[in-house]
């Protein structure tokens, strides 16, 4: 039952590979740049929102005592230790992940060696939900068997889809995500240290309000919805930033007048 | 070329297929479950670890303030807001990323449709990429081209690599972050409620770095490490907070006595 190679694939593996595998070689490396690129703007996304909304929420909670000195204090103490443990935290974090992954590497190694029937009904099984019947994988069964190293990795990313992270770029994520949370962090602060309370509260929430809109619609666009759904993210992002430093205000407020005379 | 089916594709597609079919279901189901798990497991890490280091660390450094009061409310004030804003941006971090689906999902939709050759000629890179060649992935190409929804899904699997987000189990996720945050952080401060400066301060160290151990532990054990990989996961884990406290209280101890006077 073997059918004429289609065109595209006489082009690619056969006659003139040159040009498409050039293609096809770009593509690889295009794809591989825009996930890396994502995720570092993920991480900086997360970072910077986080920035924008704990020590806002904070420094706003700390004005209801009413001393701005207390307020930058507390706010540079959350900036810093916020930003250190974000980072350090996501660092650690793809560490482990790492770790995982060769853990699961190792057993996915030994389960083909041993129940290599188990595994090979798994890549059916995969085949099965995208309307793939057996007879038709089984050609990439055999192939996988082929080479035992290729087929661990094909039940990694199709299996278990799991990664293994690269700790250089883990390392460069992670100083994005640290690096944004301050940022993030230190706009609506900035007020603090130029005016007096109770003004500056005001002026750091209208900053807060104003760099929360900003982002959230920008952060919608880099991932590409609608104008609509951007304002609807933008206010969204808003809401968190609101509901915090509300909460915030309100704790400090309420527990700072029902045990008065220890300051 | 037609060569006979295996044992296990006869047993899986063909005669008593009840049998392993079920085993599948029951694999698949444990696959998702497991995976969900994994996932409600990480983010409580990430909130617990989160909330251990940075509250921590700000009521440590606040205490350099000496004042319980100020530790108190700074505390509560960065306990509520922090696990708001994790918890909050973890969700709407995951409503983002089902409206990024959706989006990618259509253009994939359109290319499918208009470059039918370039997508063919992805498949082919992918499966290139396990050492199986065009000849032995055209029968998958062939299945895939069938059904154009199962095409898309094929490609949003093992192209782009993009899940579709659960929302309930977002806003679960969300919760467990949220709830983690806020025990982690909780812990460490419990000896100010109890003990006058700077004797709180030595004991929230002391709680602190139990805890952190204990949870860095108990954190390599669940990702599945050895016990020595575990106990070197608990001193990173140690290290952040450590890092996150000593900058924290340096900095509003500096800050404070370079500005007397002003409180």
């Amino acid at each position: 039952m073997e059918s004429k190679p289609s065109d595209v694939e006489r082009q690619v593996f056969q006659g003139s590979d040159e040009v498409t595998t050039g293609l096809d070689r770009r593509h690889t490396w295009a794809t591989t740049i825009r996930s890396k690129l994502d995720e570092l703007i993920k991480n900086s996304i997360i970072g910077f929102a986080d920035g924008l909304t704990v020590p806002f929420a904070l420094t706003a909670g700390l004005s209801s005592i009413g001393s701005s000195r207390i307020v930058i204090l507390g706010g540079l103490a959350e900036l810093f230790s916020g930003a250190i443990s974000m980072g350090l935290g996501a660092y650690l974090a793809s560490v482990t992940e790492r770790k995982h992954y060769d853990v699961e590497r190792e057993k996915k190694h030994r389960d083909v060696e041993k129940c290599p029937e188990v595994e090979e009904a798994r890549i059916y099984d995969i085949f099965s939900h995208y309307g793939t019947g057996p007879e038709r994988a089984r050609s990439i069964v055999e192939s996988l068997q082929a080479n035992r190293g290729l087929y661990v990795k094909f039940m990694m990313d199709f299996e278990l889809k799991l990664e293994r992270p690269n700790r250089r770029f883990a390392f460069l994520a992670a100083l994005a995500m640290g690096l944004s949370y301050l940022l993030g962090g230190l706009i609506p602060m900035i007020p603090y240290f130029a005016t007096p309370l109770p003004k500056a509260l005001y002026i750091s929430i209208g900053v807060a309000v104003v760099t929360l809109l900003i982002f959230g619609y920008v952060k919608a666009v880099v991932t590409g919805t609608t104008q609509r759904d951007a304002c609807w993210s933008a206010v969204q992002t808003l809401l968190i930033g609101a509901a915090a430093a509300a909460v915030s205000y309100g704790i400090v407020r309420g527990v700072n007048s029902a045990e008065p005379g220890e300051l």
